[in-house]
């Protein structure tokens, strides 16, 4: 897994657009009075043809019924739809909330004349309260009914908490037999009204991929990508990205060649929404990504990466514009990778801070005012391999005490 | 490990004092001019009589070099001194810090005639800068004639960094063969101009005891008391804890009934200790102690309440006196433990309020206003077995962020 990924080369294009860039899928969304703002809180992803579809989940022995019910289904042949609402996490609800997620399954797939097991179910918003199905059903026929091309928007506004915007992008890809597309669309670093954060992710093209063949791609990549990203170190209950792909660009993906370069495409978008939740991060006041490369092996890279991601002392720092190295190396020191006490390398906004277990010295003030701009690269070099891995965050103010201690029911 | 401590028995007895509670023991501080504020900086304590001493120390692979000092000769018999600054960590500084921190315990133990390695050295403060050596050679002679019995609370002090109160502590403990005692003190939670968190404790005991049976009492009891603190999840790279017994009190402790008593005491002092660390955290406004009961193993119940008392979002809601289980409820599904969906258990505050994966109804204004108190205990049961672990933390607050922020050099 490359450490950054840009655009280098002629058949990876970046449009305009979410889940529905990607031919053959509309979406929509409604207000079912979930959210107590009367904000759009339910959406709809819908192929026409059927899709494979792959997906990840929540690690949480704690998980949300949706996350049970995906988990179940996938990955698999034949589905249709994607539900999201947003304002109730359907989590901590027991055997109620197994049924009222098959309830929403099965109102959807009737509206398509399609099996419960055709859609997919995700939810975000408040643990342990039951969902308001007398809400939620009676929607679910104009949910449909709204569908549209142009929808992909809406669908990623529906899904929102404290996401203070939508997140959505999408890219064409150039492969041997003609021209596919993939759009995604995420919410994440979100609270609701206080309960639990979240983090959902839809992705969609309309390549012709078998199953088998997506389900590791989606693996690989979310492990790339949305699993160094974090906020602040709580895995959520109802975390899951969603990844359909319905053939209807009737381009195949199946040659070694092509799956790699579906993959690079794959990833970009992964990467590209990783990146708008972790300048999206509750209170963050810039983005921060984290580029370890020289590990002996991916694990030790991830361990590096994640741990400087994970230390509120390095992003409380970052929020105050301070240059402090040392509670990035004692980060890598704690993360458990090994480094070349020689060879250690560590960059911060293109300057070199650390080298060699020693300070390298630096102009303070220069350095600070690079920090106090919209992103913050810190690069790891740890001397020892060939692997790499980037982990993704933000810093961390106020703000984040104040979203999360003062959001009071 | 017991869940909780509280003295129960009629051999176990609260004292006044640190660390010269324990007879034959002396202390002293210092002004070296190492903190900027001009504060005593430097600290000895000193025993006449030989002691056994042991230790544990920081798993960071970036560690100052007293560490590296103090690990290599521990577990060990003839120690005399404990040398202590603050103001500098002496971490990242590479050959020349070695050399320094070598050339402090021959300073200090040529002051009682003795050899180098019979000196134990531990530092708190910036990370990446020289020791001043020029300010603390020339200080150690009246560092060591200043040494007193009633020293302790100045050596407390003297090791403050950010901390806003000195911590420590001290017991007597009836043993069959008669009376001795434990004093201890630390520091920790703090920062200082910004760099570097930093935990030290000293205990010391007027008990005969050889190093090969006080070796594993430290590091048991460790392991059940400060490596269940956390005030913001970074280890830092000179945390140590130090005990020393130099068998002044006549008792000498090696039958199993008399090790199971000291252990009990000193399972007493590091708790309290502890208890002071987690109470004056950084930005705390309150105490959060969290126990784990029922579960299947010991290394369960440490995961599920280290992964609660690691949550910034169960932190910022116990800031904002909100009894948000849902919180609490996530950190044990994501921290690895297992547990009964039937059986599990969450009380806040002595309020039940989940059961059996499911909530419990309470009054949620009665409870904010038991959380607003000055401590907060959280009860957690895994309902599989009978073993348990506490950790031990403070709420989150906007002065966690302010003091790691806005501290600039």
């Amino acid at each position: 897994m490359p450490a950054k990924k840009t655009i280098k080369n002629n058949y990876l294009k970046s449009i305009p657009g979410g889940v529905t860039a990607s031919l053959g899928f509309t979406a929509s969304s409604v207000k079912a009075g979930i959210k107590s703002s009367g904000a759009a809180d339910a959406g709809l992803i819908y192929s026409n043809t059927p899709c494979s579809a792959a997906g990840t989940f929540t690690t949480n022995a704690v998980r949300a019924s949706s996350v049970d019910w995906c988990e179940k289904i996938l990955p698999a042949a034949g589905i249709h739809a994607v539900f999201c609402n947003a304002g109730n996490a359907n989590a901590c609800t027991g055997k109620q909330g197994e049924k009222d997620t098959a309830a929403i399954a099965a109102a959807v797939a009737s509206t398509y004349k399609g099996k419960p097991g055709s859609t997919l179910v995700a939810a975000t918003g408040v643990i342990g309260h039951f969902m308001p199905m007398d809400k939620i059903i009676p929607k679910i026929k104009e949910l449909s009914g709204a569908l549209s091309v142009k929808g992909g928007s809406k669908f990623a506004e529906a899904i929102m908490t404290t996401d203070t915007k939508k997140k959505e992008c999408a890219c064409e890809v150039v492969l041997s037999k003609g021209v596919c597309h993939i759009g995604g669309c995420t919410k994440g670093s979100g609270m609701i009204h206080p309960k639990m954060a979240t983090m959902l992710c839809f992705i969609t093209s309309d390549a012709s991929i078998a199953p088998e063949l997506l389900n590791p791609i989606v693996k690989h990549v979310v492990d790339g990508t949305f699993n160094n990203l974090t906020i602040d170190g709580d895995t959520s209950t109802n975390d899951m990205v969603l990844a359909l792909a319905n053939g209807a660009s009737g381009v195949t993906v199946s040659s070694k060649n092509d799956l790699a370069r579906f993959e690079e495409a794959f990833f970009f978008i992964a990467s590209a929404l990783c990146k708008k939740i972790a300048e999206d991060g509750e209170g963050a006041t810039k983005r921060v990504e984290i580029n370890v490369t020289g590990a002996s092996t991916y694990a030790d890279a991830k361990l590096a990466a994640k741990a400087v991601a994970n230390s509120n002392l390095v992003k409380t720092a970052l929020f105050g514009n301070d240059p402090n190295w040392g509670r990035i190396v004692c980060a890598i020191g704690y993360s458990g990778a090994r480094f070349s006490n020689e060879k250690i390398f560590v960059g911060l906004c293109g300057a070199p801070v650390f080298k060699a277990m020693r300070p390298v010295a630096f102009e303070a003030k220069a350095l600070s005012k690079k920090i106090s701009g919209k992103s913050v690269e810190i690069d790891i070099d740890l001397g020892l391999g060939s692997h790499s891995a980037t982990a993704h965050t933000c810093d961390f103010s106020y703000d984040y005490v104040k979203i999360n201690a003062e959001y009071h029911t």
